[in-house]
């Protein structure tokens, strides 16, 4: 446990998966030397490790140890890391900016980038598989499950055929429950999972939490890719627009999609009543995802 | 055990692994259908099965029962059926015939064959964390390294960063040992540990077989894309050559790889004296596929 405020404790975990990840990945001098340089670039030194944050806090939440959480904080991560560089292929959304920095895909080439994304899949699996998770298996494959044909890739997947579409908001909702829900939802649960067994009431807990939290990621997502400037989001902003997707903001408008992100912080934090003050990091975590400026 | 020949085994098993993979794989008629339909098309009803069949004979060695080799079987299959899909694309072979069909990025489109693979992959380890594997965070980690960057997938960034230049013997197999003979030696390795446990000089025994017919298998893929036809092949014969790529064939030239591969379908032979008749399987595929015509 860590006493002082939100932001130390926020600067100490980042610190920490920082060097986690520093630690798992291949050196670049390695080879495939330009393989392994190509994933230190996609995951080091940037990214605002909102997965691994909320699966450190989410550990909280039944005491486990940051240590034995550092697997699971590790590979959600990596396969955050590896969708990014494959989303942005030009086949996909064409994205020339991430993080501040040229996508993958620039920096190197399309193939390495491909490869690169598939060697971060591969390993995300292998950190789960050796970390301390109280339960490998079932942690493998709910993290299969959250980032596969019926999770993350899914939702890219009906994301893209949506392009040019309009979508009602059930409709938005159930494609981000699927394509960043899901990844999210396994932060917080694989995290949870790795201290002290969860009973049902507050396993019931948890799944609302990350419905309503998920969702507020992706509402406030849409209103900074209008808001925001490339500078303070490191991505291109405008860009769901300018390729015709459907966003909260396009479906709902401005004002509304900021007031469904207050209602559904609020929905949030009322569904962490039960775990009480060990919920402390899970709560301001959930309020950063609202009132974040990038 | 089947007690019968070597072709109606391989008949038997093919079947076997056929209704292991329709029964993973989600329905085409499960949202989201297109990237579904691609999932099943990269994966169903082609391919020679050469890996689960490798799994299973593997199984026999340590008497596991095949219903404990088929979660391996098919997570070795669908690690290789993603990396076919991922190998055709335009950013990297460029291919349009595979398994005598259309490649998925023609038949459906890029981005639809991008996410396949990579919920493929997904599937994959989701597979191999729900089966019987005697030791599933360990299978999971070992399929990891065979698939990621010092395994698979960093061996088909050494064949990409080779094309167009001349490799040596040595430093081609070093590369071969990645793209092909990982993923085999992954194959066969989890089978065999579906069932007894192996003492070191099974162990390494098991290795030197590995070896041997991960090699064979590759030297016997270059002849055949010399020789080949289209029609046999399911592929385009002659691409290695025609994009440059060194091979053992371009290397060595046809008889001396002919020759090697002759060579190591005896050193494979040998390697599995250990095991006795429990090898008879084993030692009819490394027999296949020194000897087959596609």
């Amino acid at each position: 446990m860590h006493d002082g405020g939100f932001a130390p404790w926020t600067r100490e975990r980042t610190e920490r998966i920082e060097r986690v990840l520093e630690g798992l990945l291949p050196l670049a001098s390695d080879p495939p030397a330009r393989l392994h340089e190509a994933m230190r670039y996609a995951v080091l030194g940037a990214g605002k490790r909102m997965r691994p944050l909320l699966a450190y806090a989410a550990g909280e939440l039944t005491d486990a140890d940051p240590s034995d959480v550092d697997g699971v904080a590790a590979a959600v991560e990596l396969i955050h890391a590896y969708s990014l560089i494959h989303d942005d292929l030009p086949c996909m959304d064409d994205d020339t900016l991430r993080r501040g920095r040229p996508t993958v895909h620039v920096a190197f080439d399309e193939a390495t980038a491909l490869l690169a994304g598939d060697a971060l899949q591969s390993l995300a699996f292998g950190t789960l598989a050796r970390g301390h998770a109280s339960n490998v298996a079932g942690a493998c494959a709910a993290l299969a499950d959250a980032a596969g044909s019926r999770g993350m890739a899914g939702g890219q997947a009906i994301d893209l055929a949506a392009t040019g579409t309009t979508l009602d908001e059930q409709r938005l909702t159930a494609m981000h429950r699927l394509k960043t829900g899901a990844l999210i939802g396994a932060a917080v649960r694989l995290g949870a999972h790795c201290g002290r067994v969860l009973d049902a009431r507050e396993t019931r807990a948890l799944d609302e939490f990350v419905d309503a939290a998920g969702l507020a990621f992706q509402v406030v997502d849409d209103v900074l890719d209008v808001e925001g400037s490339a500078a303070a989001l490191g991505k291109t902003p405008g860009k769901d627009a300018a390729q015709g997707k459907p966003t909260f903001v396009t479906v709902l408008g401005v004002d509304a999609a900021k007031a469904e992100a207050g209602r559904l912080r609020e929905a949030a934090n009322a569904a962490l009543e039960p775990f009480g003050g060990a919920a402390r990091r899970l709560r301001e975590l959930s309020d950063w995802i609202v009132l974040r400026r990038r």
